[in-house]
């Protein structure tokens, strides 16, 4: 069997990179360890940047997303006394994001790809990317018991952080950056009408609280909890209570409240891998980089590195350049960064750290104050928010 | 002897004041505990905001600055391979900072206070505010070996980090915030031409450098140095040596050498007591705080206090109106926190911090990548180097 592009992972990255190169014309198959109802019932972010919308209209894929997803052009932060509300349209002249789920558009990426019977092979064991070095890669899987081989021009990683594109790269070839935080987030899903039209992000003094959603009946919250706290210390009445005290007098006027239908932590941290090209594989999404959740930035900034690197293979295949795939790791390490740090500032400005110290702790409220105060430190927020340019 | 407002300490901070109440006809007396050649004989920093400008305007000692002072739009910041010229002039509408030394600012205002033979009593030993709790505060201090006492009805304490203002405070009265650096500033003045005509600050792998001036033909020099190191250890050529390094290729070949003629190493740190009025006693200026050197931001916001400490004195006398004073303390503090905020920053992107990991130092280099493809970031920068709005 051959193909021209073995993309690995079937998540919105391996998914999204191959809508785009069937687009194009060109032949790919993608591989997925799990099957497609495990993949969809990983629940993770919901807000998506205008350049990642742009993306999904691309790829064709942007039918349910118009109808059901909800443009926001703003949300609050309340950080201390300070209580904000950033105007992301009027301070970008004219952006927006688009809250809908990252289910929602992995099962519009499926729902595209089963329409045209494209070739996503999941629940393929064992899946081995080889002689990546070489011309002449080839990806080797098991099915059903019976051993498969594919031989292809490139390999994609889009297999996330703990697949096994990163981990076949030696260990020499690669560097790792990492930071963990000593708290997670602990979220929940619940049929209830959100509290706020947009998101509000607080910083209480007992730690970080998200009001978010997924539509106008289904709201999403979360709050900050020490790392290795168990989930099931926290009962339902518990975390309601808690969310109205970090949320506010207004936001817990507003409330409703019901039984949650997922309640989950995630551990909060930084991580980037370099380079993302090694001979004729890449890596894109969460098999390279890792960002906390605060701003949500990780599926944006996979869907960037996929904006790149399809350009990239595109462009080869189009016109026998090789230029987009030979640029593709360090034009998507710049944006990487950048993304890096601005999740790592929202993290820091919005949290509570055990060890930060007097000093420390004026310094994140006068970070607050300061962002108050200044129309170029919002505009500043607000663009980096809706997603800085490709 | 009796007089309205007693102000400890002949620094810029109290002789501005004094200055400006004085115009305002608000009777005062200065006390310093050092002659005016040893007040002079502190070199310190040379970079004015246009706030601070225009307040040396309003006290009338603004003709020498006007003739030999450098009005600057502009400075450069290197990091790593990013250069990146900041257009404070573009980037405020208009706003310059001016190249002007604190000594120079110093000996001006001492002029005025001599040419009208103000009450400034230098030398005066064991100044000591008492009864600032109460209505009757007075200042007694010993001149020539005669024991003298003042009554009045303010006290200013404008007498620097280790005067005695705020050490007569009870010590369960004010919350004190520090951040040590592990690292100082080794400066030296030569009387070579500057290397650049604006300021350069660089962030090389082997530490910070600040190429800087005092006037077109006596150039201010520095690089970081590790905390605790001893200034004999760097020889003139040495530092040369090395300033060349930091600067890069460009500035080294501009770079003109010669003797110095000042070599002294600053440590480093982030300081604010809280709060600054204690009765009947404000705090103003180094008292108060300390920032580190980056962006010049100390004597600027020493002249930021005095601005509103000034103004709710001669409300006091002239309106009868306490509600000047009453506010000091909470309106000043919110401005020092923000020039507290910046000072962190622009150091936290300009020095080599010996623990700061393979991630932060990423951080870092983002930060200063960011900043060079963001107008609003440096409009931020921008906004906060020429000096806050008071």
């Amino acid at each position: 069997m051959r193909t021209q592009v073995a993309i690995i992972g079937a998540g919105p990255s391996g998914l999204l990179l191959s809508q785009l190169l069937h687009k194009a014309g060109v032949d790919c198959v993608v591989f997925e360890r799990r099957s497609p109802e495990y993949v969809l019932s990983r629940i993770r972010a919901g807000v998506l940047e205008q350049g990642t919308v742009d993306m999904l209209e691309q790829a064709g894929v942007s039918e349910r997303m118009r109808k059901e997803g909800l443009p926001h052009d703003g949300f609050t932060m309340a950080v201390g006394d300070t209580r904000l509300r950033i105007d992301l349209n009027g301070l970008t002249s004219g952006k927006n994001v688009m809250v809908y789920g990252q289910t929602e558009v992995t099962k519009d990426l499926m729902d595209a790809h089963e329409a045209r019977s494209a070739q996503v092979i999941y629940e393929a064991e064992n899946v081995t990317p080889h002689d990546f070095e070489t011309d002449h890669p080839r990806v080797t899987y098991e099915k059903d018991g019976v051993s498969h081989e594919i031989t292809c021009d490139f390999i994609c990683g889009c297999d996330g952080y703990h697949g096994v594109s990163r981990t076949s790269v030696p260990k020499a070839a690669i560097t790792e950056f990492e930071k963990v935080y000593p708290f997670g987030w602990l979220g929940i899903l619940s049929y209830v009408k959100p509290v706020d039209h947009e998101l509000i992000y607080a910083n209480h003094p007992n730690g970080f609280a998200l009001a978010s959603m997924r539509s106008e009946t289904l709201s999403r919250y979360y709050i900050q909890v020490p790392a290795g706290t168990d989930v099931n210390k926290w009962s339902d009445d518990a975390l309601w209570d808690e969310l109205k005290i970090r949320l506010g007098a207004q936001a817990a006027a507003n409330m409703e409240t019901g039984p949650t239908i997922e309640k989950s932590i995630a551990p909060l941290r930084s991580f980037v891998s370099e380079p993302l090209r090694f001979g004729r594989m890449f890596l894109a999404g969460d098999a390279a980089h890792i960002v906390p959740p605060t701003g949500a930035k990780g599926l944006n900034l996979a869907a960037s590195d996929i904006h790149y690197l399809s350009n990239g293979l595109i462009e080869f295949y189009g016109e026998k350049s090789s230029a987009g795939v030979d640029h593709y790791s360090q034009k998507a390490l710049s944006r990487i960064w950048k993304a890096e740090r601005f999740s790592w500032w929202m993290t820091s400005i919005l949290h509570q750290f055990p060890d930060l110290g007097a000093f420390n702790a004026r310094i994140q409220q006068s970070e607050m104050d300061y962002l108050a105060s200044s129309h170029a430190a919002q505009v500043s927020l607000a663009e980096n928010y809706v997603g800085l340019p490709f």
